[in-house]
């Protein structure tokens, strides 16, 4: 049995969309990030970082979205949403993973987040994620546009998810993610799923819903 | 058969380390980074991002050092370098894998290559840089406390070794990851391995070996 602390729109939106992809039976329990929940005592004994989300498997908690949903991808084989271990795709699979988590979700957390580590260079951290994120679509579109429409090829995947999520966080940025062509038509394609549909019903979500 | 494109000391050595801990043959090409050599035309055709490491599997080329390394000990699971998909221990294994890649590393480019995004922002980038990697320590170091003396507890895996690169990467900084007491243990630990003797040789690396 799963349990998803989550708040509306973060980095738990992962999570919560391959639970729903998957079928799998959850209970979602909201963490207020705007009171600083993330920050109380019971908290931080499931998720020392302080950060959504934490995933209780049979009640042990486990943390980073990212590795979250390469985990639940592996527990739901029979959902399909990710290539299987030994089969030729999965070096790609694992390789556009690990870009969206190295490279392209890191500055997002520094475009919202400008002031974790050196509040005085705020505008310098914000706008240095800024010409980052915008390198990292740009490399995405270029791949889409000839390797697409997923960014597996012809197959979804998680991965696709974890792109889903990141463009959903650049729609109020100065350049969003969908002002590329390739990744426009993918979050059009993402978004028609009944997995989406169903987040934003459950997680509240209004805008780019 | 592998190919490894690498550059000595640089993230190129998880992927070095891990086919050395397999036991897998493979060949080493030496990217020049001074002189460019991964912005050529012939290079950019194997890793569009410009970066080491790549790795030929079969002679198609694959990158993304943290997936690689994951892929390897997936490929040689005899190897036993990484829990076995199933395993209660799989979770962690994912999550730190994750952290490293998410949290870390991404910090270690900026503290390097603080001009990648807004060169007038250096400096404070590059601050801001230490800061996250100095913070990540602390967190690493407090988890090695309870649970180590390896990132999965009694266990040795890539993690370990994803980790020992990155603390090598510190060993100039103002604040290296040995003067944390548990990251020293586990650097000392690690660095009594075969693989890191025959890593620093075929690298040619003298300092922190
Ligand atoms: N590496 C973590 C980062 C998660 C993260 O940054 N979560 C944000 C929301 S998107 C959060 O919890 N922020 C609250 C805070 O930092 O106080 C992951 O991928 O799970
Ligand atoms: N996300 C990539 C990053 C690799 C990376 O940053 N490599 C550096 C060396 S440590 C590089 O190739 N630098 C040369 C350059 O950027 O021009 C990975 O983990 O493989």
């Amino acid at each position: 049995m799963y349990t998803l602390y989550y708040s509306p729109g973060s980095a738990s939106m992962l999570v919560h969309l391959v639970l729903l992809e998957c079928g799998a039976p959850h209970v979602l329990e909201r963490v207020d990030l705007e009171a600083g929940q993330q920050r109380s005592v019971a908290y931080l004994a499931l998720n020392p970082n302080g950060v959504v989300p934490t995933l209780l498997i049979d009640g042990v908690p486990h943390g980073e979205a990212a590795a979250l949903a390469m985990l639940l991808a592996e527990r739901h084989a029979d959902a399909a949403l990710a290539p299987a271990m030994g089969s030729p795709e999965r070096a790609d699979y694992l390789q556009w993973m690990l870009y969206l988590a190295n490279s392209l979700q890191p500055r997002f957390r520094q475009w919202f987040y400008p002031d974790d580590d050196l509040p005085s260079a705020s505008d310098a951290v914000k706008e240095a994620a800024r010409i980052g994120v915008e390198a990292c679509w740009s490399r995405i579109n270029t791949h889409l546009a000839t390797h697409g429409p997923y960014l597996l090829g012809e197959t979804f995947s998680v991965v696709d998810l974890y792109a889903l999520m990141l463009m959903r966080w650049s729609r109020n940025m100065p350049r969003p993610a969908t002002s590329w062509p390739h990744l426009a038509e993918l979050a059009t394609r993402l978004k028609a799923r009944p997995s989406w549909q169903r987040l934003c019903a459950n997680e509240g979500l209004t805008e780019w819903a």
